[in-house]
């Protein structure tokens, strides 16, 4: 099978959620979407609270080896039986998400452009490059009225680590990107682009 | 005929010539290239020594009523008989260049997105983001390898206008773009994109 990844970082809120959904939405089985998010390492062996202190923002919050392995295995066009995440407990869940093999891989995350180890198992790097306050708006609004947080305790934890961990990981990161998509996952003309480029991939 | 219209800009040194005619040698005569820079404005009144005094790095500099006229009858599938420039003399030359309706109009230029009516017409608007260490370097090389200029005359039009233009009308342009292109002209990915999406317009 001929696989094609595409990586898609970009800050909190910046709307690459709903880039890969518009892609989901569009081709269907023909796409994959294997997600960092749900990769964060586990660890069974601290408390609640102690999980609870550590910094989800850093590069090395992640389980980059067993994300390797999962996305060489699905290039190779095997299918995987991946962990996920459960933020309420901050901690892997039980649970397992099957991930099968499809022509089209999405690599949907963050920090995934800090790795060189990701970025070279990468054939497109799209990087979605929204402005900061735009960006801290939609992940209050998300973070209060989904996940019932306070907006002291969003806008406090942005301040301490999102912000600072952004400036350090995430933005020195777009450099890895082949292309910076401007506004978010609504950018019509750069949606247009990256379907034509999947179509003109899946029929060849 | 259903035409679309690719606006490629970028600071000096960026690529931009590079990828337009990236474009032109994959799709030729499916390509017509309009560029922003025969476009300066003719002075027909003042004398050499007058005109090298103008800063050319200004948006007003260019004759934009006659560009947004030109680019509408390529948009509407008329020829154009368009004015060119002669670096050589700062002013406009008494050649005039054809330019065919064609299915894709390649718009190339620093500022083209510094105007709003020229946005107004273009389908997709790239912006090609080159370091500004590189983008001089090319300038350098170009200059005073193929154009004859001295270190000096180069570097002192850099740091007095280009610079500084650079930073007041080009790069906030940027956030006019649909898609920002990193590393300039040999950006590989970027171009298969592109190509594909030109592709899928072609067949249509």
């Amino acid at each position: 099978m001929n696989v094609i990844t595409i990586g898609i970082a970009g800050g909190t809120g910046s709307g690459k959620t709903t880039i890969t959904k518009r892609i989901v939405g569009e081709f269907g089985d023909d796409v994959t979407v294997i997600n960092y998010d749900n990769y964060y390492k586990a660890h069974n062996d601290m408390t609640y609270e102690e999980r609870s202190k550590l910094n989800y923002d850093h590069p090395d919050a992640f389980d980059t080896d067993l994300f390797l392995e999962d996305l060489k295995a699905l290039k190779e066009g095997r299918s995987v039986n991946g962990p996920t995440y459960d933020f309420t407990i901050h901690n892997r869940s039980s649970q397992k998400i099957l991930l099968k093999p499809a022509k089209v891989i999405v690599v949907e995350g963050i920090l995934i452009f800090a790795s060189k180890q990701i970025c070279d198992l990468l054939d497109i790097k799209l990087f979605v490059d929204t402005d900061a306050d735009e960006r801290i708006i939609r992940r209050i609004l998300r973070d209060v009225k989904s996940r019932g947080r306070t907006l002291e305790s969003v806008t406090d934890q942005y301040l301490t680590t999102v912000k600072p961990m952004h400036e350090q990981f995430v933005e020195p990161s777009k450099r890895c990107a082949d292309i910076v998509v401007l506004g978010g996952g609504h950018n019509i003309v750069a949606l247009e682009m990256i379907f034509d480029r999947i179509r003109n991939h899946l029929i060849q």
